[in-house]
């Protein structure tokens, strides 16, 4: 299925872009010996950037595909679906 | 300051890898539309990625720098540090 | 505002009152200086009793008022509510 | 065991007194069909204070017994005992 969720692809790639930079950085400090502080602050970096697109993707889907599947009379399901996912992201 | 705390640099690294190319994984996700709900449950999975890997460094270095710096009389400064952190990566 | 959203009352009201027990619990723990670490497994366990309450109050408030809401064409407020409690939630 | 960590414990009290007094608020909402949107910020407030009260007691902890053991060469267990709190706290 592809998203009608009308995510802004710009904005979201250039935010993964930095975090896939983030990544890498993290694996230049574990090869370098980087102090473990440092390292645990920089991961709290990287979950705080996923958190937050997270949260435009899911915005975008709550405005976007669940109000479009509401008034299809198929809200439902899709809600469902949303639930289950909300779950795990508030571990 | 460079870690002393013995980081399993392999088992890491491999890790770090695997989270990279998740993430370069989202990107693509998002370029090609795939749906958002998609999307989200692949955020879920480099998040608890991440919290591995941050946890097992939280273990090397509570167990390798924190007690080395209190037999060495300066355990308060270091655990500070670590509740600093801490605080910030359970949020 | 009242709500709307058809809460099964009699099951979270038992949920809840555990949970004001055990919180309790904890004051009692406190108090006989119980281990640390027991106090925080407790605290642990409230906390995942809080999240499923509030992860079935979500349930009820998208399936209930968010969809009556779309169907009304009030939606995008109520999901901009939504979103501002959803990210704290996820904290 | 008892604990050793010289918790605060008129603050903790007082802390854990207003948790239970919110969480007995949260009960009342439900009864009187409060908006879910309420009630679910009223639940973010309450799992704000038990983190804190949790990173209080954790602090203490670490400070406390941890440093203790670890002078007494006991570091390991306490530390291993500390890690699996933490990553249920983490959640």
């Amino acid at each position: 299925m592809n998203s009608l969720c009308d995510l802004d692809k710009k904005e979201l790639t250039t935010r993964l872009r930095r975090i896939e930079g983030q990544v890498r950085g993290l694996q230049r400090m574990v090869e370098e010996d980087k102090y473990c502080v440092d390292i645990l602050h920089q991961i709290n970096a990287v979950q705080g950037g996923l958190k937050k697109v997270g949260l435009k993707i899911l915005d975008k889907h709550v405005h976007g595909c669940v109000q479009r599947a509401v008034k299809d009379e198929e809200g439902d399901d899709v809600i469902n679906e949303l639930m289950e996912v909300l779950a795990k992201f508030t571990d």
